[in-house]
């Protein structure tokens, strides 16, 4: 699986269920949220626009991505972002991972992707004060699951896990409830 | 890593969070325990007659486990069970895993283990009607993480995360509260 397959095996609709374990003090939370990913072509305004912002030629993005939530557990929110895999020229395994700025970020923040032998994606942030890796891998076509982990400067403080479902593929949504009865599969 | 040294790194006590997602109702549920693994030489009596219940000869066991459960959350329930690694002749990076059976087993389970390139151990257990795989790997020597899927006949049933932090090692239990203020780090 290379990045750009990834990407297109993502792209549907989803009933993310997500669970945040805080290891120091060893409490628990959850949530719920539908997710739409939707892939966009490498010459859509979005992603030339990113590529801009992190000061990156459009023509080295292999493909973008465009992620949107809607949360109903614990409390009802929603938002969107747009992703950009730029691969390294000497092995496209590897290489950053483009994704808007949201408005706790002051700059753009840099992200690396790596796709292993395993084909999962393995997904690292680093913060000015934290790191984080997520490791992202299907199950299935239609399950998607995602395990991550937060390091601040004093330790580990969350392992996260999220079991994704597909509901349906985007946008015809009207095969939806026909595909979630056959998705477990 | 091989599995002897997975095995040693597990070696301690550790405090386990598992949270479990029932895929098909949206469900989950929540469990905390304390664990403690000891290694096993393998002229230990219990990794013999595992071996001889499997009918396996003893010298082709690569190393043993004892894992003791004290569970604290949802309900309190305690257990113990021996694990057993016999590596495959012409790959030791996978093998047979052998596991005390417990009351709910009518005869003894094939599992297999493997050593992946990014030294994360999976199982995989077949039984009559179900199928599960389970991918343990560390985050540093004192975080442990486990995700597993289990997969009845009509499909993907629970998804379910596990991080276990270790409290201190086996056993000098004395250093557990200094070790586990590191434990994070």
């Amino acid at each position: 699986m290379n990045i750009e397959e990834f990407f297109e095996l993502s792209a549907g609709k989803w009933f993310s269920h997500r669970t945040s374990h805080h290891l120091a003090d060893k409490q628990f939370e959850h949530g719920k949220s539908d997710i739409i990913i939707e892939t966009l072509a490498t010459d859509h305004p979005e992603v030339i626009k990113l590529c801009q912002l992190y000061e990156i030629a459009p023509d080295s993005a292999s493909c973008g991505a465009r992620v949107t939530w809607n949360s109903t557990e614990p409390e009802k929110s929603n938002g969107s972002t747009v992703l950009v895999s730029v691969p390294d020229a000497d092995n496209p395994a590897e290489g950053k991972l483009l994704r808007q700025m949201n408005h706790t970020e002051k700059a753009p923040v840099a992200r690396r992707y790596k796709i292993d032998s395993d084909d999962a994606l393995t997904l690292t942030t680093e913060y000015e004060t934290m790191w984080s890796e997520e490791r992202l891998w299907f199950a299935s076509p239609n399950l998607r699951m995602r395990a991550s982990v937060l390091k601040h400067s004093d330790g580990f403080s969350i392992a996260s896990f999220t079991s994704e479902i597909r509901m349906g593929g985007s946008p015809p949504a009207a095969k939806a409830s026909e595909t979630a009865n056959s998705a477990l599969s």
